[in-house]
């Protein structure tokens, strides 16, 4: 079944305010793999076909062509669509999105450590941090030009006013990840659980939610009292999705979701779960705590690397076990009983359950402001793909 | 004696064409610390002042505090000025190109590894690679809105073509650092002197002398065909800048200059020198060298905590200085036996010889093009201090 991205969306054929209704898996599956294919495709036609540059495009491709959601440019294209714009109007839009996520994603997982990405070795474990800090950058570079394309396209306001989304998106994003990296470092004040939806506010909702769906509406030409109902919308819907996957990571039961198991406690994050937990622990464990997320999460190659040096300088088996469980059981690195501590914690306190009581507020709260959208939206299939990602969000927390 | 900075130049008082001279070393001096004064005013005037951004906005402030030179946002500056634009007509482009240079130094001094900037420890050493790349990334998310504001103060036509320019620039210096990055990479073509000039124009030359004179000249309002001419005085004083620091940086006698004595030699980079050099060795002096430059640079601060982790595990130091050993001569790291033999290298086919004939002809283009310029531009301290620019690059060389 083709979810036709080239139809164009008829305003006429359903009236406005007609309740939506979520695609069916198959119709959600549909629609994000054919925004990968043309999005992908616009990628590719953005890149420079000059010699003289390396491997940089290559690299840059990487990411992109791992099988990834495509979920904000599919949301960027959804919007773009279901507020009467034309696939030619939202898709480079859509396109500069994903190369901005993908040149985050790449320095994010320099910053986590991070050893894998959909599936395969994350791209400065494949050639190193240098040449992973400059694709990013490179891919950074290279997004700005499409947007200024986009004044000969869409006019100068809209053009502008795409620019602006995306400045502030960078700007809240950077914020959002120093406010990530200063609690990681210890001795700043603990996170209460405003700060905590402060920070996704920043990290998430603009990256994930805000930027893509208002790009693609102001693409198709909304004003601005639509978009400000729409950054209500992504705001919440954002919040909800980011303090579910927080749960799902440590829930055992939901380890097939694709994420690695304890990503975030490996990591050291303050996520809400954490913060419930620390609010409600004993002095003693909660000194204890600090003191275990302020540890830096192991590093394989490294340690990998020592080994080999050990024993080429002749040590025995025994005095390289004892380097390694030093280098360890230092301060420094984070052990496999320091997670087990923090999964503890975090159950004694039913950190879960905390969190998942603060999601359910603004899953309700999104699924309303969801409904007053609908009225500013013809009815269309693309309208119907919003509607499956509240869905998505919603239906997940249980 | 103060530059007057503020001073309108005044296109009657001399005529275009004159002759143009140089500042005094002092006049130099103080043009470049009145730029600093005015560029640092206005970036911190760019900070958001807001809460709840950790220290997002110190950090970023932290290069920009230290000591450095300003030529960047002074060429901007004084292209702005010299092709009858206003001070305030340059300042905002003039502090933004300031900032994109300060990321680039962020996100450049992790991926060479260094260990020092401006006479302190650079951002990573003090802060972490993760801090140091987001706030990389923070600097430029925070310099786009400024140069959208450029469409309010200079028109749309103007603030379009500055943002354009700093996309390319942008974009040509990741593809340089890309080639330089591929060339340390083992494994790839050998580059010579024409890959070597074509990586010094996108990285240098776009960085620190297209960019910047034409972002400022842009703002006065220039037309396209003076901009042409522009980037080809940039390209060819950019490319006579770039070789004789890399001469310089292999000359004992002028380690005075405040870079690290031999930098590029730890740091395994093709420079004009090292091209020649191995072209013209042996077969066996080539492998050798090539095994050399395919080493890692070592990291101070690895191998510190390598030691006190071996203490800790109670091993002797004549075990931790035999690991320490095996360390440094495996494969991984250049040894300073490897930089010695670089040098000698060097010096035996005359590397540095070779590279300063070859700069010598971009002098001397340079300085052509300079006066084909002059034609172009009222004369006024702000000519002058290009003259000076032009004067300052030519005669370091000899």
């Amino acid at each position: 079944m083709p979810i036709t991205m080239h139809e164009r969306v008829d305003g006429a054929a359903r009236s406005a305010g007609d309740t939506s209704q979520p695609l069916s898996a198959g119709d959600f599956e549909a629609y994000l793999s054919e925004v990968r294919e043309i999005v992908l495709a616009e990628i590719v036609r953005m890149m420079p076909r000059g010699r003289h540059t390396g491997r940089l495009y290559d690299l840059m491709l990487e990411y992109p062509l791992r099988h990834g959601k495509s979920l904000r440019p599919a949301l960027c294209l959804a919007a773009c669509r279901a507020f009467g714009g034309t696939l030619s109007e939202g898709i480079r839009t859509a396109a500069v999105i994903e190369l901005y996520h993908n040149a985050f994603l790449i320095h994010d997982d320099v910053e986590d450590g991070s050893t894998h990405r959909r599936s395969e070795e994350t791209l400065h474990q494949k050639y190193g941090v240098p040449i992973a800090i400059n694709v990013g950058d490179g891919i950074l570079a290279l997004s700005l030009q499409p947007l200024l394309d986009n004044t000969r396209l869409l006019g100068l306001g809209r053009a502008l006013r795409i620019l602006e989304t995306v400045a502030a998106m960078s700007r809240e994003s950077a914020e959002g990840q120093m406010l990530e990296l200063d609690w990681a470092a210890s001795g700043s004040e603990e996170p209460g659980a405003p700060d905590y939806v402060r920070m996704v506010y920043k990290k998430t909702c603009w990256y994930s939610f805000i930027a893509p769906l208002e790009t693609g509406a102001i693409a198709a030409g909304i004003d601005a009292m639509r978009v400000f109902q729409l950054r209500k919308f992504a705001t919440v819907l954002g919040i909800a999705f980011q303090i579910v996957d927080d749960v799902l990571n440590v829930d055992a039961s939901a380890h097939e979701y694709g994420k690695e198991p304890y990503g975030d406690l490996w990591e050291g994050k303050r996520t809400l779960l954490m913060i419930h937990a620390l609010e409600r622990a004993t002095p003693t464990e909660r000194a204890h705590a600090v003191e275990v997320l302020a540890k830096q999460r192991p590093k394989g190659t490294e340690l990998e690397r020592l080994d080999a040096v050990l024993r080429e300088c002749g040590l025995g088996d025994q005095q390289i076990a004892t380097i390694r469980d030093a280098l360890h059981s230092t301060e420094r690195y984070r052990t496999a009983a320091d997670v087990e501590f923090l999964q503890r914690l975090i159950r004694r306190y039913d950190g879960a359950g905390y969190a998942r009581a603060y999601a359910e507020r603004y899953c309700i709260a999104a699924q309303r402001r969801f409904v007053l959208l609908c009225s500013m939206m013809p009815s269309s299939v693309h309208r119907d793909f919003i509607a499956s990602v509240v869905d998505f969000v919603v239906s997940r927390r249980k």
